[in-house]
């Protein structure tokens, strides 16, 4: 019997302990596991509240001969900031033992959900975008856009960035801050329309609830990953960019529901058929990534239970290992 | 903006803050809310492991001006006792203040999956028990068989208890320690076939997963409480009893799938249409309870999150009035 009391492990802590390299090749392995029909499926459970919402997601995996379990409850409300000075999403995961049940870890959320979130688009960026891209459009420049390219820029020779966001203090704060850290060239834009075209990558990760990419801002080749629609009323791409273009999902049943997936498929320019892959399959090498130059590839990014799960796991690890974070013990 | 931290509250604590009493009363106020429509529709989630699994539910409710999300994340382990000297059932629960989504507390799950279920059989018996029953049979001598007892003495005048157990030991421990407690005739029964005729009251409270209540057990006017089954492998009545006999359960979905409903359900014998009502709606009054001396009623208890919600809410806000528990700063 193992009863070592609860870690609890606060934001700054997890932030400490989740370095984005780990995550890509955790979130990596992860995805191959799914692909490869290893992974259960995951759940998800969504709960209303008059200003914003709750959603839990939750998965088991096994990892260098342990099996976790966790649960991982959100909030998302719109206008915390404004109104209450509280981030946008706020949450906790819930860590188990999943041999026995025990809650080893509950951590604050906010890190791993950014950093999963964006080591899944540097997974994806590795398989479905062109080995030499260069060029980046990043739309939405906030947590998800930084950790975004830092991802894009560990798997990809970037040189040149375009950063885009309604508010224009936040792309050039974005700018400064991000040429200065990855030493390449950060540009705000005003007017993304030009620079996407001459883009590799192009990232969408707003709040939007109406798209705003359209097939005429997209040049051959482009590898684009759509990461802020997560909910049914949220929307980035135009439906039609979906249409011949070549569609990989995170996961199918979550894309089609909350991704921007749902969109063309609820205008029926689509079908679940046109998806062409899950990213699992394409990492597992049960289905082709990138085939041609030229196609245009969509990577629908949804997150999922066990990005959470595995980013939870290494977290757990390297505080047990580095001796980190608070011991609570519930059962007492 | 309230960012008082995240109160974390053990298992001893929790226990010693909730009074059997409030809780009674909080689940009736809440299963009142839910017969009169009040209440959002709460969500379950459940992921298998090797050995158990994991269930979470999750609810909002309104409290005295205040609304609340909780997320309760449960693990059930059958064998944990004997192989890892744990508990059988174990978990956390997540309140969140639910205009903004701050974690206001996190606590032990265990004593409020306890008395919060025995609290519903207490408002079941309130409502579908006769007004006079003061016998009571008792399957099942662990946890939940002292609350269910506990909880009945203190809706109706219950003198004599006939206890039940597969391990006689537990059943003579049950009978000594309620006895002395409750101050009533608590006897351990090796048979109870005789002993269930003899009484008002019969609450079923065991792990079971083959029925061992039948038609021919139970007298006329009996008030029944299905109180074990709550995943789709447990059962403990006779799906025949359930064949013209009033049913009430405490949320139909559920009862539908993992409560003992669903095995009559499974087999043909009877149809949703059949059901009587949901416990919330016979505390609103908008469903008749009792009608007759000579009906036998039976109460389907599986466990809806809303219970969970307002017992953690009850114990949230006594912890606060008394300044208990432990502050921990998550998003430091």
């Amino acid at each position: 019997m193992r009863r070592e009391g609860t870690l609890l492990l606060k934001r700054s802590e997890v932030a400490a302990l989740l370095r984005l390299e780990e995550c890509i090749e955790a979130v990596e392995h992860v995805f191959r596991l799914h692909g490869e029909g290893k992974v259960a499926p995951p759940g998800i459970l969504g709960v209303h509240a008059r200003d914003g919402g709750f959603h839990i997601k939750a998965g088991l995996l096994e990892m260098g001969g342990r099996t976790y379990f966790a649960g991982k409850t959100n909030a998302n409300f719109p206008h915390n900031m404004k109104r209450h000075a509280l981030p946008l999403i706020q949450g906790v995961i819930v860590l188990c033992d999943a041999s026995n049940g025990y809650p080893v870890a509950l951590m604050d959320s906010i890190e791993i959900s950014i950093i999963r979130t964006g080591a899944a688009t540097g997974v994806a960026a590795r398989h479905l975008a062109r080995a030499n891209s260069s060029v980046v459009s990043i739309f939405g420049c906030g947590n998800q856009g930084r950790i975004s390219l830092r991802a894009l820029a560990k798997v990809r020779p970037i040189k040149r960035v375009f950063a885009f966001d309604r508010d224009e203090d936040e792309s050039r704060r974005f700018a400064h801050e991000l040429s200065g850290e990855l030493g390449i060239e950060v540009t705000a834009v005003a007017d993304p329309a030009q620079s996407v075209l001459q883009s590799d990558i192009c990232v969408t990760c707003t709040p939007s609830k109406q798209y705003f990419l359209n097939r005429d801002m997209v040049a051959p080749g482009t590898f684009i990953a759509a990461v802020g629609a997560d909910n049914e009323d949220k929307q980035e791409l135009d439906p039609q960019l979906l249409v011949s273009n070549k569609i990989v999902v995170d996961l199918l049943e979550q894309s089609a529901t909350i991704g921007d997936l749902h969109h063309a498929l609820d205008k029926g320019l689509v079908t679940r058929a046109d998806v062409h892959a899950e990213l699992g399959e394409v990492v597992a090498g049960r289905k082709t990534g990138r085939t041609s130059e030229e196609e245009i590839i969509i990577f629908d990014s949804t997150g999922v239970a066990f990005q959470d799960v595995v980013a939870a796991a290494v977290v757990y690890e390297r505080a047990m290992r580095e001796g980190r974070g608070t011991i609570f013990d519930f059962v007492e």
